[in-house]
């Protein structure tokens, strides 16, 4: 495929992003990479004319960001997620190397849209972010002086995939994903099978909600991996549907 | 070698910086990625607060940071010297991509000290300038919106050198150089040397310092490709040295 059409089919996802020249920054650094698909999630500031002036001449696509109340609104239609964040969590995508996890991404924009999430300056993702997205990566930085700005950030990973999407990549690089017979799932339908799972386990009293542990999390880890086919969703949620009807919280018989 | 001693071998060279801002941020990537030794050519303002406030908790390289008049000056005792240009040049080293550029910087700096040189953000190296570097190197851009900001190229740079570094290298990545016998010649020494040839050659009448031409940069071309051992420095100089002697320019006889 172009390597342009793929690297317009990558979504930059900034989360809460404090400082509004943080957001001029990625635009610009996107643009440079050929990226134009800019989301702010509840951005603290925006617009704001801060944001203009480092964006310089990347301000089209602060114009054209969308703005999100939710990652999982930003996350619509996206198959493929890739969350930045310098530590593993105790529960989320196991953290890869730049250059690896980029060429998967954009191996997945072969088959849709796909996104990178950027968390806020200074806390990061929150786990429960993180649990929205199937791949985690690291940039690694120097053990004593890890403070990697944002934009900078951005500008390395946006970099990684302009120089994946234009390397000569072999015919199948799947990274180790065997060749989907159905499209990939996307980010809400996911989500919806997530909310009918949880809604069956808690009419079943498998899962409490006054007591949560972390259930919900191991299971977003678990399909977070196995990288969910859209007719595989279709018939997990099947086999929610059959549940509920015998246990008789469906909707109908 | 351990890849931090490497990664300190590696001086960044901003070449007549017109906002110190740019300054602070490439002091930040600099030491996110591990690198440590600034060098600051005719900076336009410096120290600036703006250089410290973007530099973040990198304030340390900046207060180090050498600032020296000329390039040939922040380049003595470099031995192998990268410039980042967006174009090539008529005469001039060729432009190589990234990371196989950054290999060869690491694979020289196992040997001494070597330098990734940056221009002015607006209109970049001069011709002259190029002329002192080994090698010259260009980020690939989108070719509608290639205004990479100076932070965000040091910090595309510096982390392949970082990556590189830490990449497990093949023992003898040489790049296509056959190992050393002697060390290789530090900018200094070369520059003796065309300054040394430049005399004889105006002496002899093969050079007329009123008309140039392309005379002196195309030698140094040719010699910045052939990467000069110390003791080829001494032959050279040999060899000029005696032809001073028998045209009558030398100091004795």
């Amino acid at each position: 495929m172009n390597p342009e059409v793929l690297l317009s089919r990558i979504r930059v996802v900034l989360c809460r992003t404090s400082h509004p020249g943080n957001i001029g920054a990625a635009a610009r650094a996107m643009k440079t990479m050929g990226l134009s698909s800019l989301y702010l999630v509840q951005p603290k500031q925006f617009p704001d004319p801060e944001a203009d002036t480092r964006a310089t001449g990347a301000v089209d696509l602060l114009q054209r960001a969308i703005i999100t109340s939710s990652l999982s609104e930003a996350l619509v239609g996206a198959s493929y997620v890739v969350a930045l964040s310098a530590r593993q969590r105790d529960i989320g995508p196991a953290l890869g190397a730049p250059r690896e996890t980029v060429a998967r991404l954009l191996s997945e924009a072969e088959r849709g849209d796909v996104a990178l999430v950027f968390g806020n300056e200074t806390v990061g993702l929150s786990n429960e972010e993180i649990l929205h997205c199937q791949a985690a990566v690291t940039i690694p930085t120097n053990p004593d002086f890890s403070s990697l700005n944002l934009g900078s950030a951005v500008q390395v990973l946006c970099y990684d995939c302009r120089m994946a999407a234009f390397a000569e990549r072999p015919p199948h690089v799947d990274a180790g994903v065997t060749p989907f017979s159905s499209p990939a799932a996307t980010h809400d339908e996911i989500e919806g099978l997530y909310a009918h799972l949880e809604s069956v386990m808690t009419a079943t009293g498998f899962f409490n909600p006054k007591q949560p542990g972390r259930l919900l999390p191991k299971l977003r880890r678990l399909f977070g991996r196995a990288r969910l086919e859209r007719d595989e969703i279709n018939i997990l949620r099947g086999v929610l549907a059959a549940t509920e009807v015998r246990t008789g919280h469906g909707r109908k018989g």
